[in-house]
């Protein structure tokens, strides 16, 4: 079994919140691979350097500038943050980004219908499991940013969420694989304000009559169909809970099957 | 035969110049390793950011705040953009700092009679040339930067040069080893100013003589004794050349023996 296991910048960015989840995530045994966001240290860095933020339609755009600082901030700052951090609780890691070993290609955006720079997609069934298995072999413990590139010297912005998914696609060819989305609730739950609400298992028919019943949060729509996508694809498991639970059972669980 | 290449800022600083090095390292054949040193982004960064250099008689002090814009300067924005150009270039490249796979354990130095702040030393003989073998093995190229760790969580900024001559340490247990230091000269020179005045050969007993008539620079000697030691410790071949010449066989050589 390989364990996949995706944080976001609500760990991030608190360092005894951090601290915890990685001597939790340094406990759990056999071959695992973290995957990381950025959270809010890449803006604040933006802000002091006197870098306005470009967005569009809400979304924010990857110039030059900025792909700089990402890069600087996800696989320079965090990404070895957490890499000396997981070698001194005994956690072998070595840290990567999609360019290293050419371990995750990714592909520009199209410019059209709106140009949000230098941001790239990935295509699963090309991240590199081979290396991926070797380093998990000699008992390493890879740790992703979201920063990949796209084969010919250019470094791409990418999602946190969809590398955890690849990622975990890629080690599913390895081995069985559970992919563990960490983030700050405990789970999905039927009503935001009652911890006690999480919802155990959601398979797709689930899913198809909370969204129609506007149940599933706007923003946990997108999560729960990539879970479902990559359940269905050949993860063994995905498991949405809070960064504490990660040795837990708690949270939940999506299937493809019913 | 395994070939460490150590470039410095004066590379680093000029995208054509950096880019036609790495186009002359991508084309060196068999198994290789890139150690890169600063450059002025670091400087640049610290000063857009309004935060201040702390010198102690004429040498930086690594404050946090240092820390965190070397780590990521050093271990994001150069170390990435390089592994990006020479994943273009054909050469299967991994950027590494010291704390991924904990390949160069560091230590801090003693705060006293001089605190310098998160500055490491590095012991050659506990670089993990296991895990250097490996990736040279499966046809990786290493690319260091020159951030390590204490194995306590802490990052230390180190000296590219020494990174370098340890790297050459450990690979020389792997297989015989050149290490070839680039920088702005064609070599070590008797005449600044002669770009014909090369000295082709160094021993220790000629590197005496020339400290003693004052025609090696002084900041040369550091440069000079670190080439004869590790010559002196098992590096097959040290050369001090030109980043223009790495594929010639122009430049000083360093030898320990008469």
């Amino acid at each position: 079994m390989i364990n996949v296991v995706k944080i976001g910048g609500n760990v991030i960015d608190n360092p005894p919140v951090l601290e915890a989840f990685l001597r939790d995530f340094a406990a759990m045994e056999g071959k695992k691979i973290l995957v990381h966001g950025g959270g809010k240290e890449a803006t604040r860095m933006s802000e002091s350097m006197g870098i306005k933020a470009n967005m569009i339609e809400g979304r924010r755009v990857t110039d030059r500038a900025t792909l700089d600082i990402v890069t600087m901030v996800y696989a320079g700052l965090i990404n070895k943050r957490i890499v000396a951090l997981l070698q001194a609780m005994g956690c072998d890691a070595v840290g990567l980004t999609g360019a290293d070993g050419n371990v995750i290609p990714a592909t520009r955006r199209p410019a059209k219908p709106i140009d949000y720079g230098f941001v790239g997609d990935i295509d699963p069934a090309k991240v590199n499991h081979r290396f991926i298995a070797s380093l998990l072999d000699e008992g390493k413990i890879p740790v992703f940013c979201a920063i990949c590139h796209d084969g010919a010297g250019t470094l791409l912005n990418c999602n946190a969420d969809s590398i955890a998914a690849a990622v975990a696609l890629a080690a599913s060819r390895i081995d069985d694989t559970r992919l563990t989305y960490c983030f700050e609730k405990p789970g999905v739950m039927t009503d935001v304000e009652d911890e006690n609400s999480v919802i155990p298992l959601i398979t797709p028919t689930l899913f198809e009559t909370l969204k129609a019943q506007g149940v599933v949060a706007a923003g946990m729509i997108p999560k729960l169909q990539n879970a479902l996508k990559s359940a269905s694809e050949g993860v063994k498991e995905v498991r949405i809970c809070s960064s504490n639970n990660l040795l837990s059972d708690r949270g939940t669980i999506v299937r493809s099957q019913e």
